[in-house]
């Protein structure tokens, strides 16, 4: 007797090939959900999610109703609020965001570029912040967004200061190529990695488009572990990667910093502002 | 027969006495999680979510292979960045997030206060942005967080502006106290509301916190409709209301122009930046 299972959601365990759980299924519903998915039809839903449409239909409204999902004027799920509150809580996310966000809002007004910051999640880099100048976008670049580490300057960071194991598990999978420049030769990459780690900074020019230029640095925490990887965009004519790096070594220093209880300011009991 | 359920979660389902489905034990898991709970063992998780410690170890083994959590050196859980991931597809987050962003920033550099920006989640308010003085920060206002509508200048800005079926449910709840100033008497309330309607602002002073000033103003969308409200928190003895409140509709008043695809300017071929 052959049983065929529903198309099994992504759960993050390759090769495990038993049917989906009950939670697996609620999963693979928020995973239908990606930044070309913003907006999803019931049918859509069931479709991308691989379950049945009475399925999908009774966790859309329990998910509705919990406030993951909501439902707009034309009867179109997204992804609703609740998990925005919830996002607010991943330690990772939040405490990063805040000590950074001064010093990379600074970063962007000086250079006027694209400024990231990124944290390492498996073998992908993942924005947990991400300014954006308002002239030039082509390429998204938004907090949550989650990119192949070796075509961005914050992933070449993390690479480079990752646990050789993870290095190898990179170096080994298939590195995707967006230009004719992107670096998908794995004894090309190690090198750069190499040079990454002995500068403290990777510039890399047109890995995802063309026209860009991106300089990135590691950022520590207090114990001196890179926790983060802080990069600046610019047009490639724009480009002063001295200057860029000076720029982003002292908002990554300023950063760490912020994240140190110990560094911290004592908050003055009438406080200036 | 007696069948003594679960403890149940919080699905948004009021008065549903049923035992929790497979995805409200799910979602259950989640809720385990706020911001005085951002790190949990498994038996806090357990405990919280109202779950036998298997049932939870089970779930939480999934939702740590997707990335819904994350597991510290000491063993305890918090929110993973796939919610992170996932949140910055929420179109009330993004987009109204990003069309504030650079306004929001002037008017926290040029007031030095807190900025925030709501929107209307039931009956409360969330924050999609939150931007902070560094110097001060007794109360928490960051992205994602959630507060009763009555005592924040954003929550009084939308329930000016709602319906008023919900403007009565609001009016008929618990109305909760967090200084001898707040407005927790429905008649008073009304009037406040009135108010707002009339002015086209909310200020109010210490509804969270004693020496605090709020002024918040709506935001509109392309069609006229308040999606948000924008405020700004300053110390009392700082407080210039009609100069803030001009700054913000101003701010607002850019917002919306930048939510307005017809009004946006068109992107030149050779970026200036």
């Amino acid at each position: 007797m052959t049983v065929v299972p529903e198309l099994e959601p992504t759960t993050g365990d390759a090769g495990d090939r038993r049917p989906p759980t009950a939670a697996g299924k609620v999963l693979a519903v928020l995973d239908a959900f990606g930044p070309q998915h913003r907006a999803l039809s019931l049918s859509e839903i069931s479709r991308r999610a691989g379950l049945t449409l009475p399925t999908a239909h009774r966790l859309v409204r329990e998910l509705l109703g919990w406030g993951a999902l909501e439902r707009d004027d034309e009867g179109r799920y997204s992804v609703g609020l609740r998990l925005l509150e919830l996002s607010a809580l991943a330690p990772r996310g939040l405490e990063l965001r805040e000590a950074a966000f001064p010093h990379a809002q600074d970063l962007h007004q000086i250079t006027g570029g694209n400024v990231h910051l990124g944290v390492r999640d498996g073998i992908e880099v993942v924005y947990v912040e991400a300014i954006r100048a308002r002239a030039r976008n082509p390429v998204s670049s938004r907090v949550g967004d989650r990119w192949p580490m070796h075509v961005t300057g914050t992933g070449l960071v993390l690479l480079a200061f990752a646990e050789p194991e993870l290095q190898e598990q990179v170096l080994n999978s298939p590195l995707e190529r967006f230009t004719p420049l992107t670096v998908v030769d794995p004894t090309a990459l190690r090198g750069k990695l190499d040079q990454v780690r002995r500068t403290g900074v990777a510039v890399a020019r047109g890995q995802i488009t063309l026209p860009d230029v991106v300089v990135a640095v590691p950022v520590h925490n207090p114990r001196g572990e890179v926790i983060a990887a802080l990069s600046v965009v610019v047009a490639a004519e724009d480009a002063r990667p001295r200057e860029l790096t000076a720029l982003l070594t002292q908002a990554s220093r300023s950063i760490s910093r912020a994240l140190d209880p110990a560094q911290r300011l004592p908050t003055p009991s009438s406080p200036q502002r």
